[in-house]
């Protein structure tokens, strides 16, 4: 693996056919500087999530072939399931990984957009860090109307003319939602205490619509079962707003309520850097220190010579 | 690359022969499941020093094949250079990585002091934690007397005995000391002080030598032409005696004489987990945090599904 990576997030509309499920999975596996991390499927949604990490243009390349077996799969108007969706391969997103950044994912975002396209007439929108204009970022609003409103909403062609591909959907395979965005650190801080207000108040405090910081989205969390209370954060971009600072935030507002933080939990994955950063900045390490040389495993994830 | 990482460093008494050089190398290139990480060679000291990092059993068969190749190019007869030597291959060390503990590090270094013994009929000592006694701990005790005066060393079979492999010395290719230990972290703090016993007495206080951390060796460092001090450490076991301890007992003991923090640094190499674990120490991780499962590179790592 090279120093290079990015994560992929794709949703493809089958949760169901075991047979359909596994053809699209083998297209992320075998694949020199792809690794297939997981993909769930769901029935009641009738979807699959894939994830996956590699090298931009191995991944690019994965990517663009498991939509167009996608797009030869799976008929949208057969589908059903809860979860709304608008596409064969409703949305893929790219997330800076590791020496990467979300410049990076948006580039590798409109190569796929483009390729899918061209290669299999589906129109894609660029969504979130890729999208051509604000009321695009949001990919509820791109979905909106689902698969079955798609043809007629795309008739208002200064609102939702797609960024890449023929302007009417696919007759099967929809329309796609193609773009970048930062990673998630689902961070959440444990008081104690058994005062709901307490969570409620530092959530409202530090999080950016309250006034807070850039990159926290935060809510109070009612753990009273286990007698205490949370703060539960999602860093939309860990890179601008840190783990660190996310946590010595909380812990400076809950000393106004006389609350300690008991401890702190990290849901799913996230980025080794996200944690080294934290180290760096506790430790006091100084700039000369370099995590890609220094840290071996590292070095493991780098090119043979 | 499994989750189970060692680390190797095996120093072969060859520093300048180019051919010799590669071959020796060779031994580490294209293999699955070891990565050469970093040859260096001096031809003063007329010596080689690996450093590679492999699934303990690929590992274990790299090294013994390199041990092989070297007795068969390496006469310690024709042999000078500034290093004291005692053998074609001189030292093997085993460290854990990733993983790993000293144990299984222990394991491999028997497995390899078994099979060179064997194979190429040269003399083993065990040293380091693999030692069999305790004055054959040290590595400059077992070479003292180097590769001339081994033969007649070795007529005290009560003290040098050795481990594996015949009683008297390879004709060419000498004895070896192979062995586990566990990485040096080489962990520095500066101090905003111009007065260097500050450094000094903070130094000795915390050393295990001086009543300090069981794992800390330590030194002051007169750095006054930046016009500042230092507290030189190496953590010899971070997994025991950990980084974030050593960096706030400096801080702890910085106190006493007014004196402040600079930043800190770290040389060279060293394993994710020892910074994974001051970040998890800092934030308050609960004990559910699954670096192994949460951090991204880590997945990486594992083996293909």
């Amino acid at each position: 693996m090279k120093n290079q990576l990015l994560e992929c997030v794709p949703n493809y509309s089958e949760g169901r056919d075991a047979a359909k499920i596994e053809k699209i999975a083998d297209c992320f596996r075998g694949k020199e500087g792809v690794r297939l991390l997981d993909y769930q499927t769901d029935k009641d949604h009738n979807r699959m999530v894939v994830t996956v990490i590699g090298e931009p243009e191995p991944l690019r390349d994965a990517v663009i072939a498991s939509f167009g077996v996608a797009v030869d799969l799976i008929d949208l108007n057969k589908h059903e399931g809860q979860h709304p969706r608008m596409g064969a391969v409703d949305v893929i997103p790219f997330i800076p990984c590791r020496g990467t950044t979300v410049e990076d994912a948006d580039r590798i975002a409109k190569e796929v957009a483009q390729a899918v396209g061209e290669k299999y007439n589906v129109p894609v929108f660029l969504y979130e860090d890729s999208a051509s204009a604000p009321h695009r970022q949001n990919l509820a609003a791109i979905r909106k109307g689902q698969f079955e409103g798609m043809a007629e909403k795309m008739q208002d062609k200064e609102l939702w003319a797609p960024d890449f591909g023929p302007d009417t959907i696919h007759p099967t395979a929809g329309v796609s939602a193609i773009g970048a965005r930062m990673p998630l650190v689902a961070f959440n801080v444990n008081l104690d205490t058994d005062r709901f207000e307490v969570a409620d108040k530092i959530a409202k405090r530090i999080r950016h619509i309250g006034g807070g910081w850039r990159y926290i989205k935060a809510i109070g969390i009612d753990l009273s079962e286990k007698g205490i209370m949370q703060v539960s954060m999602n860093l939309t971009n860990y890179q601008k707003t840190a783990v660190y600072q996310a946590f010595e935030t909380v812990k400076m507002e809950a000393r106004r309520f006389g609350v300690n933080v008991l401890d702190a939990e990290v849901v799913g994955l996230l980025p080794m850097e996200a944690l080294i950063d934290c180290a760096s900045y506790y430790l006091q390490l100084s700039e000369d220190f370099d995590p890609m040389k220094q840290i071996m495993e590292n070095r493991l994830l780098e090119d043979e010579e």
